[in-house]
């Protein structure tokens, strides 16, 4: 019997030509500068076949960076839970400061950063499919330290994590201060302090 | 006698005409729109006197944004200072979250906030001329607390105005939660006990 095209596994060949594509293009030269167009060109495909999947250049590179973090099923998205949440909660810091210390990361990531402040809609999408399951993983981690006594019964976790990772953010953003272990253990601090249990001890 | 022409004020008047054209045109159009061009034609002056003083087009906006609160000397930047420190504090972060919560200030100031993210030395300009001195009339009241015996003595200052400003900033860029009273309160209810002194009450 002849082999049957396959739409499906060209349909998915395709997709990751875009994402791939998308995502060097995006480093070698810059958001601004990126077109559907180039693109296409680079991933072998016609600009339709993007338009067809994505309705905007953000759009895109947000899928291409979600990409990256999908090689394993969501559920793999979990904070460590040794029992002692200073430690496992500097271990992560230290982690997410080197990362955004890291040259490699730079360029994209504030490329994208720049489309998600600017673009309401992709704002909402990135909150939906990157960051919220992202912070569901950690507030699960808060909430095992919740169960354990070691934070606030009554902490509101939003403003937990804002607490937590705002201040790298800022710091990173306006190239305001040093992106060091120290910083990321000073953070774990004054949120371990502002998030304690109150009461009789 | 007759009057003779002053340059000092006529030049003066030109850069009081670039800097009201160039914060009109930043709403009007947005950042990626604005051409020198335009604000020259605005302002009625050549493009060529824009670029003596200013090398770029953020310089310019930063600099609008900033005679903005350069109508009294730069000593004129106090945090309120009643001794109350958690009253003073809510009274400043429920004004500055309603300011980034005003619809007239979000696109001019989103506007400059992408360029500083995006430029280094805008940043560094940013930071010396306009953040720097706010950051030093900020913490001259929290030293203040510190001592009043409010705040640890020990606290990192340029860390505590990241947890106060920070977790705002973040929500405001990333549209990511309300921006009330409410929440100003609450982040200075974190920021103390964050930063309230340690050892034996």
């Amino acid at each position: 019997m002849a082999k049957q095209p396959d739409p499906a596994r060209r349909s998915q060949r395709s997709r990751q030509a875009i994402l791939t594509a998308a995502r060097e293009l995006v480093s070698e030269v810059g958001y601004a500068k990126l077109t559907i167009e180039a693109i296409a060109a680079r991933a072998g495909v016609g600009k339709q076949t993007i338009y067809r999947w994505w309705p905007s250049k953000g759009a895109v590179i947000l899928d291409a960076f979600l990409a990256l973090s999908e090689s394993g099923p969501e559920q793999d998205i979990t904070l460590p839970d040794t029992g002692d949440l200073e430690a496992d909660l500097k271990a992560v810091m230290r982690a997410t400061v080197a990362e955004f210390a890291d040259p490699a990361f730079e360029k994209p990531i504030r490329a994208l950063n720049t489309e998600i402040t600017n673009d309401p809609t992709l704002a909402a999408l990135y909150l939906e499919k990157l960051a919220g399951p992202v912070d569901e993983a950690k507030k699960a981690r808060l909430r095992s330290a919740q169960r354990a006594g070691q934070l606030a019964a009554d902490a509101d976790l939003d403003l937990a994590l804002e607490l937590l990772y705002a201040p790298l953010y800022q710091r990173w953003l306006l190239r305001s201060g040093p992106l060091t272990a120290q910083y990321a253990d000073a953070l774990v601090d004054a949120f371990l302090k502002a998030m304690r249990p109150t009461g009789p001890s």
